[in-house]
């Protein structure tokens, strides 16, 4: 699938993304998938996660503001969206911040099927082994090599990696992708990474091309910020203007301005 | 009261609407309600939600990211303003979407008194036992005429009942109203079904006409709606316009603009 | 430190704050410390809110929509940022309002060492034991002199005293400042005062005489309001700005709007 005929194909299915993610940014996790064209819904309650995984077309999940029990939620609605084989993507948010978050995205690495693996260079670093300290929710150093990182997680835990920041790196099972699109006032605004995320849900779920579908999600994604960091004034207006930018986008600008590799 | 009336019953009383409400809309719903002149407030936990409901003008109780212990809270809420004798608003947020969400939403009807029932075509469906699919927390394909299922669910529930869709159709007691205002965008946006419900708390606290009260807060809210669409640009854009459009609603527009029937 | 010198200190070192807040202004709190340049996380997790206090370099608590296992979090994490000798906000958001906001209110305060309580005037009346009516999460009336109370208060609890309003006025252990900054519409959006906290939190990460880094923080957030309330056509719109405004707040408009007295 093209970037263009992945986008098309979100607009045209609208498939549920089933969310459990943080309270922050939940919102802004909804709304980006709705706008896109595609329908968010966030159930995080252990006694109906099965059923809404089962009625959705993807499942994201978010650990930014885990806890015990959410966790456990998150668990069940994975199996779920296991056995109905719908695409499962974990934001592994503040990983490397506490013991606590690693040692929950390990528990859900090992005990279920995550297809992709989302997160800032630091983030992925400690979900790698690797060392780096995160800092809060934001990006730390790094001092391995991205792609070496990114390319040996994604063989042990047999998942398609993101590793977003200047230039995203998607280490798939067969290729990477580099995509380079993106407006630095994206860092300064909370939510573009969650949201990032959100956008991965929407497109793997209509491409079984996992990794395809997170170079074309993000590149929409990126063009969509250029064009509202072109017409705003700053991080607040920076927002609104994303959400105007992405119900808007439209093959040309995408063609125009879509810069993906792929090696 | 006339529409304008009513409006200027929110703004001069500032009626405070205590919510137990969804963790993706939650800033939405207060603030539409304080851009409308009326005092939000949140709060769920068990040791305060009575008291809380008794310093309150109306309850909105809202199941979008229901848990058991959140609707025990809300179960004992709803006694506490049954108890005061102010409207107890409930938006079955996704009903019909999962057995534990129907399950939930025909405990808190069956155990505490509901004044109102708001939700879209299949969610309504849904609670009134028909054949429906809800799809997410969006609307879905529902069979059977929805002034019937209004009608009967109204009389079956003793309550108001609200379906919002293009034409809103709020069936009460004595009296059916139709609400014509509105824009397409509000579909295209998170919030906007959760936000009309908060409304309406606002509204039927001042106006012991309940269904004339969702009528009355129905067409100010949609009428805002109108305004801030002609004026936006998008989604995004929209959103932040309808908060300056309630808050500087007036006489004119709502008589110029709004498009209710009653029947 | 001069407010402007604050200000870079918190660009520049970008200090981590750490939030256990409320589900509703949960975004605008994150984003607001985003903007001013800070790292905000949010984390309440009893299993991690140690180890995410002691990577921190301030703590910030609003009791917004406490429950008792949150205030347990808080309690953890407050004994934690403690131990580390970073300064400790509490935002007594909505106290007065029911028994329960009180007694967890009051738990917090002597079980903990809180180094700023901040709240509007009816929040810190009813933590200082003064007769007032908080209505919600909004302001009531208050009987005696505000300074008395604040002084008394801040002489009791050996902490820093904020009481938002038209003028805020802060009562430290060797002075007392006025800010008269500041804009009407502040009053009308959901989640000013709770912002307030959070940007007195990453101004006293930074400066170690917390009263005047409260002043500092204040005077910074409500010219960047000023600036908002002069380019937008409502609450919706403010609000964006707000954040375009302060990501932009310079030296120059910094010195010739500052209205800050000490006495």
């Amino acid at each position: 699938m093209t970037i263009y005929q992945n986008l098309k194909a979100v607009r045209g299915r609208k498939p549920l993304v089933h969310h459990l993610t943080n309270w922050v940014t939940i919102y802004d996790c909804a709304n980006i998938v709705k706008v896109f064209g595609a329908a968010p819904v966030m159930a995080h309650a252990k006694e109906e996660v099965e059923d809404m995984a089962f009625l959705a077309s993807s499942l994201v999940l978010n650990i930014g503001t885990l806890t015990v029990d959410f966790i456990a939620a998150m668990k069940k609605a994975a199996k779920a969206a296991n056995k109905k084989n719908i695409p499962v993507v974990l934001d592994v948010c503040g990983a490397g911040a506490t013991k606590f978050r690693n040692k929950k995205s390990f528990e859900l690495l090992d005990e279920t099927g995550i297809d992709i693996i989302k997160g800032n260079a630091s983030e992925i670093a400690a979900i790698a082994g690797e060392k780096a300290q995160t800092k809060g929710v934001d990006s730390g150093k790094v001092e391995k090599s991205l792609f070496d990182i990114g390319r040996s997680l994604s063989k042990k835990r047999k998942a398609t990696v993101v590793i977003t920041g200047k230039t995203d790196i998607i280490c798939g099972q067969n290729a990477v992708y580099l995509v380079h699109n993106g407006s630095e006032i994206m860092a300064h605004v909370v939510g573009t990474g969650c949201m990032a995320a959100s956008v991965i849900g929407a497109f793997a779920a209509v491409n079984s091309d996992y990794s395809q579908a997170c170079a074309n999600g993000l590149a929409c994604y990126e063009i969509a910020a250029e064009l509202a960091a072109e017409n705003s004034f700053g991080p607040g207006t920076f927002k609104e203007k994303l959400f105007d930018c992405v119900s808007g986008l439209n093959k040309t600008e995408i063609e125009k301005r879509a810069k993906v590799e792929i090696s």
